[in-house]
């Protein structure tokens, strides 16, 4: 045991020794410098990460923050502090215009069957109307897709229409099975106003069967100001009951409450920090994640934590001494969950300012055990990045594959770009997206750090190997 | 959206069809009817999986399971229950005489320095003897390892002595850590017994600070009875003060009261229960976890997620009218944790009957998402299960390696059985690991379930291609 005692001391002596050099990238094909370099950015996220206090700060301290909130506000002023007192080498913000949504007061929602009354936990979709001052009531038409409710057309006439797809289980990537239901959720009330309908109710966005009500946005497009519906998200639990309770009593009456409103658009900002690059300084490597969240919850996993592995990657850079060849910059955006305001506006300053985005990262995902990156770039670069696997393996990045990248990155889009997405587990996402859940202590805290360890490796080595 | 909605109806239909259909093993090379057939497996696991509620039930209306104990026999008869219900083809209880260690009251302790009490968390070490009735106070030495507790010798004399070598963070499989500090757990009593030490104690073998004392098997070897000493766990937030605290103050007194002993060996049982062989019914490949677990929490992850999982694999056959060619075998092992008497046992018996194991699969590792296998065969085994990768890959199962199996089944070694550990995440397992907070919380649907199809996949290509 005393050797390994030693070996330990030694080892550290070492490891401390070594962090402290600096450590410029060349531009070799991948080597044994690059192995060493993503083992100190593992090993310094995980035993001197601050990633996982900042999320505690940001999400105790600040909670929700949806776009045009007082809480949004405060959280801008949060990470530029934060960004300033990590003495990045530039930290601004860039003001944008946001919708500014307000729930009001908390809904309120029921049936009766006779005289039996099940209450029903529902929240308001983002971006909804409010329902008349005393709510509305009536019967209640279950379809589980948007044609079928199109296909029912004037049946649903003074009708509550109760959209209630499921997840599909059977998909191991949840997102998959959210991206087979959410279209309820956006497009539920856009379909149906136009039958004069009274409100839309849409089971919530997760595979969980419990009693959170999932909010989320939804939109009317271009219809008329009196085809706009109510909509509201009904919890897994609640939705069950519902539907099984119009088996056998399909006359039941259904009423609900919701007082939110949209207000005019509200001055808001991106907040961006940057390591300035040594050889291109106007050419740059973006990660990020987006600073606003959904009220109901304190928006950890989304995207609390992808906001803090963002910081973290340029403070790991630091850490350890790695001065990029590009400037790497790191953008909070405001404004992904009802609006993308924030991305769009990044994108048409990049293009306004003639600034060479090379590559973008995003972590919207969730601060959960690391599983790869999604690529969405041509097909050199895609070849490049899958060339990293197994040096990535060992950390437990080994879904590295063509795919969607992230909301707030993809106005970059263009023929040279390469967007990634930072892909953790997925399993546990969706029990709290989006639903009141979604507090600190969902997120484990090696997890976290896993997650901005894998995103720094992956800037680490676009900054050297990418053209 | 309505062809999408065809296309599901269409699919569910099949799906229900082709359930009911047996599938038998034929031994042909890995093929279209492999992927299909783990398919299925996982489809049944994630929309018809019953692991979950066996669990709740488990841990929520017996809880912690020490051998010995009334909750242990109580878990001996729900799994022979449970089993029975689900018609396997045969159940039993196999007897086994096993260690009978309880804890007694809440165990108490504190430090003082000048006037000023500190109350700590601890927990007695399973095996350790109590303290005298009055518990024993005295100044602590701290140490980082057996060797340099050794060392000081005499220097001990009349003193507690304190281990608390942390986990290594920057192992990421926190099993590699944990195996790196467990030495103290196990031996820090044994070594420094001789000394005339007061007692020991053992920071808790975690990586999460938190306030949760970990227990956990510790032993005294063949010392004289004179030589053994108390032995408890400390929380890590406990450690981080007490070591902090030493700092200024190296005399403080440390007082630590439990009252924990061994009673005689008490009778128990390993639970089996076997789906037979339709072409070696007397060959057999075993799946198994362990029944008993330490007492604190509900042993939610450790290892009731491993029971659920292992029945569920043969329910998963059953439900998909897989009709095995070797005997598959459950085994819920009684006393992994403090004895190993269960796999001894069965292992002892294995021989006895001359049953021929070819392959035993272990899920103790906790129900997190998977990960993959570790496997413990000969090389022509271990190159068959590693072709098998690409088949696993899209179920999330990479780490397909050689490695340490399981506790319970190692027992079975020989030259010829394919030994094989089932790998789950294991980033949040030590956070929960015998401590109060392993429960069914902490648990989630959809990583269990995703384990046990993991499982059963590969009971199913085991039962099909080892020879």
């Amino acid at each position: 045991m005393k050797h390994i005692f030693i070996a330990i001391i030694i080892f550290i002596a070492f490891s401390s020794f070594t962090s402290i050099k600096t450590v410029k990238n060349t531009g070799e094909p991948i080597n044994k410098t690059d192995s060493i370099v993503v083992k100190k950015l593992f090993n310094s996220a995980l035993t001197n990460g601050k990633g996982y206090e900042w999320l505690r700060d940001l999400t105790s301290n600040i909670g929700g923050r949806l776009s045009g909130s007082p809480e949004a506000q405060q959280a801008v002023e949060w990470g530029e502090k934060l960004m300033t007192e990590l003495d990045f080498d530039k930290v601004w913000l860039q003001p944008v215009m946001v919708p500014h949504w307000v729930r009001g007061e908390k809904e309120e929602a029921y049936f009766t069957i006779n005289k039996t009354k099940y209450n029903v936990a529902i929240c308001a979709l983002g971006g909804s109307i409010a329902t008349p001052k005393n709510g509305v009531s009536g019967e209640v038409i279950e379809v589980k897709s948007l044609a079928e409710a199109e296909a029912l057309g004037e049946k649903l006439r003074g009708k509550i229409v109760f959209f209630n797809r499921p997840f599909d289980d059977t998909l191991i990537e949840t997102f998959k099975a959210y991206g087979g239901c959410v279209d309820q959720r956006g497009g539920g009330a856009k379909v149906t106003g136009k039958f004069g309908v009274l409100g839309v109710i849409v089971r919530s966005m997760t595979n969980s069967i419990d009693n959170f009500p999932h909010t989320g946005a939804m939109g009317y497009g271009d219809i008329p100001e009196n085809e706009k519906v109510p909509a509201a998200a009904i919890s897994t639990e609640a939705a069950n009951l519902l539907s099984e309770k119009l088996k056998e009593n399909p006359t039941l009456k259904f009423y609900f409450k919701q007082s939110c409103e949209t207000l005019p658009d509200a001055p808001s900002f991106n907040v961006i920090g940057e390591l300035t690059g040594s050889e291109s300084p106007n050419t740059f490597i973006t990660v990020g994640g987006h600073l606003d969240s959904w009220d109901l919850g304190d928006g950890a996993h989304d995207d609390g934590a992808g906001i803090v592995q963002s910081i973290e990657v340029l403070r790991l850079f630091q850490l350890n001494g790695i001065i990029p060849k590009h400037t790497i910059r790191v953008v909070l955006f405001m404004n992904e969950e009802n609006g993308l305001r924030g991305g769009k506006k990044y994108a048409e300053e990049a293009k306004l300012n003639n600034e060479i985005h090379i590559a973008a990262l995003e972590s919207d995902s969730g601060g959960f055990t690391p599983r790869g990156f999604s690529i969405d770039a041509n097909g050199k670069n895609q070849e490049l990045i899958e060339s990293w696997k197994s040096l990535l393996a060992p950390y437990g990045l080994h879904d590295i594959n063509e795919g969607h990248s992230g909301s707030d990155i993809g106005p970059l889009k263009s023929e040279t770009i390469t967007l990634i997405g930072y892909r953790p587990d997925s399993q546990r996402y969706f029990n709290y997206h989006h639903a009141a859940n979604d507090t600190f202590d969902k997120v484990n805290k090696r997890e976290l750090e896993l997650g901005a360890a894998s995103m720094a490796s992956l800037v680490y080595l676009l900054d050297n190997y990418l053209e």
